[in-house]
């Protein structure tokens, strides 16, 4: 229902980031790429680069999400670029004023980029398609449909641990139905030619059948981990346990909790991963949030070298990163 | 009442902008010409410059309005000014201290200039007189009283479209009585030498007898349409509707909406203006606020550099635009 | 409880500023050196430096305080960092992450320093001791422990309006047992060799018994003031007021408010201090915190140039203030 009315590309340049499905794996390579290269030329993070002087981004986002928010607000300040804080609480949105309104209002005063969260799938699309200017859209998390800067971390993290990618068996665990991140990863995790994916879930937050052809699906988790050499945990959303007909919190992790016993069955060095934040005692255990094989940390701070990346590469930033003067 | 214990003048320099009223037409002429160079300087505002590098404006948002304190923001950063947004809501207004006590403290920690927008008429010269720091307050809109940058961005609108603006016949609808933009509306005309102005309301909304001499006052929306240049639609607070003894949305709308076909009693090429943000199908169609007519966005986008300008102008920056180094 | 298990300082050099107890009397005095230093390059507040170019502060607030936060948020911006303002009320907190998750989760975004308030005394160690980089922790006030930084901006301010402070008999007065401002004061007025010191509440609100060794203590204001050089006012959380067995405001102000009467009882050059935001006629006259010996907007003032000192100091800024290109 995205791909028909509407293509991220223009002529060839990423115009806008709504999703990773559909888009060329070279692609992806290259903008993991840029955010190696940003990482090195803004030295971790720690230097003001240039690339974005003057440019506006806005965050408008429609769910709270301080952590994505602060990444995506610290890619932008550490680009040079200036960034506002759309609040939807106080705005006009509370006067009535319709989506469309508010950001045509915000193009009309300059506005380089929107990013873009909502709980509704398709809103980050639906913006784009409706843009009078040439602003460009990044979507930060949209319903359960996307969150493509989640996915592109999570492969960056990956990638620099295991470059070889296309031998490893991933596994993903937890609300599958409903998760963004997921879908997003699966995505990433094709364009780096990971080929043994296999999604993990309670049955009743299983995917619709034929959503993941090229995926194995399992209920049985013991069994999915089995000879993993990454393994993703998913946030649980406690809301949805009810749903999955699963009585306790202690019985969720019982049976698809990522516990170091269970850990065991993967392989000896695999690799934990995890969007944040965690749920401790839920869906995974602290010793091995903590651990040694955890890279929990690790995709946070790649998350900022990402965002910078593709607010670079949307925005059409000189592939050369100068430092501010 | 403003006017007897105050000037904004200081000197012959625009000291602080409280209103437009009594202010020499030149004057705001003038603040019209900074506007369009810096709008040049800044290339759209797509360059930073670096006007008022290294001074403080505080953004004193008592009356939610992200719209407002947004291009107040974007306004400031693009001159390169330090921007603190006070959000009143978490300071310690809460903990009962005093407003001149809020406003003297942000002037000890040296403040160049207060953006404040307050829900009673006469906050904003309230605080004017009291500052003790050379600090400028620009009034952001103030009750019932005045919005001076919203009446100068509508000029800067008008006589970019229409130069000659003395011949013009201009037609203000809404909920006049209680309007701080047509005020400042009526005040930026005249600077334009604007001669022919009309007001129209609902009886109960009107101004007070004498307080327009020089505009004419309707309330038969089609009798004040007649032959217009240009319509200025003034938004309905739906708290008023009562008040006009107007029973529903949809019966202002038949009486003082605009409506494409009521559009048509103007002259053929008659532009359309709004505040924003818009009730759409309250007081203006849909397809006339997005129609070839409506100046809407181009008002938003002169916004910005209308609030450029009276920043450089009240923070006595030179007139040589500068871009960032 | 504080200092057994860590040390603000590593290897002599500054590392986190969680209180002034215990801190070397000349390091204290370093930094008051250095706010002075920082109030000239950076000409009162109006020029950017450029010493934290590319740094990245967080403020963590728990509690709200705009006055403190737009304190810390303009100092670090004066030199030239990153902020972020963490508003922990809609952050991921929200959404049962834990304090070290949230504080690690900021860390790997890279992040230069931490200001922290709390309303639990402790919070700011606490995170010092969990972090996992070089973060600086700056304590902006944790429960009823400390202040550091209103302890310095207030011992700067005596020290620049009586040098000689060794001579000074200095009366703190109003809920001392629960004040953190009262604790820091008390270490900062040491440091400046302050040897009379009073410290004077209602007997419920009285500190414990042999916390304060080197203070005299009174629980009747007059004569506690009596030949005071300086009267640090507290101010009153009302709450406490029922604690104190004070039956009303009016009560509160006769016992323990300062008057122009009772500051009479002072030495005639007396000086009037106030942490903030100020209950007028409660714990302070009108006439006095607006009279000439009043210091209570210098206070706020030279807070800021504290501010920059303790960033400055503990980012390991070079001490040559360079102004940005």
């Amino acid at each position: 229902m995205y791909s028909d009315l509407f293509s991220q590309l223009d002529a060839g340049r990423l115009r806008h980031l709504i999703t990773l499905e559909g888009l060329p794996h070279e692609r992806i390579a290259a903008l993991l790429d840029r955010a190696d290269a940003l990482r090195t030329a803004s030295r971790g993070g720690t230097r003001t680069l240039d690339l974005l002087g003057g440019r506006t981004v806005i965050n408008l986002f429609f769910e709270p999400s301080t952590r994505t928010r602060t990444s995506f607000d610290l890619a932008a300040q550490r680009l040079g670029a200036h960034v506002i804080n759309f609040d939807i609480a106080s705005s006009s949105a509370s006067k009535g004023e319709s989506l469309l309104d508010t950001v045509h209002t915000l193009e009309a005063m300059h506005c380089d980029a929107f990013v873009v969260r909502h709980k509704e799938s398709g809103t980050p699309q639906f913006i784009a398609q409706h843009l009078r200017s040439g602003a460009a859209v990044l979507n930060a998390g949209d319903g359960n449909h996307a969150h493509p800067t989640q996915g592109l971390l999570d492969a960056l993290t990956l990638r620099r641990q295991r470059p070889d990618t296309g031998a490893l068996r991933v596994t993903i665990c937890g609300d599958i139905r409903h998760s963004r991140v997921a879908r997003s990863d699966v995505h990433a995790l094709h364009a780096l030619g990971v080929r043994d994916i296999r999604l993990c879930a309670p049955e009743q937050l299983l995917p619709e059948a034929g959503e993941f052809p090229d995926c194995g699906i399992f209920h049985n988790f013991d069994e999915a981990i089995d000879g993993a050499d990454v393994v993703i945990m998913l946030r649980l959303q406690k809301e949805r346990m009810q749903a999955a007909a699963i009585p306790s919190e202690a019985e969720y992790f019982a049976r698809y909790g990522l516990s170091s016993e269970r850990l065991k069955r993967a392989r000896s060095d695999c690799l934990v991963m995890h969007p944040g934040p965690i749920n401790r005692g839920v869906e995974i255990a602290t010793d091995v949030a903590d651990g040694p094989q955890s890279l929990i940390l690790k995709q946070v701070a790649n998350g900022v070298f990402v965002r910078m990346a593709v607010l670079a590469e949307l925005l059409g930033a000189d592939k050369a990163a100068t430092m501010r003067a």
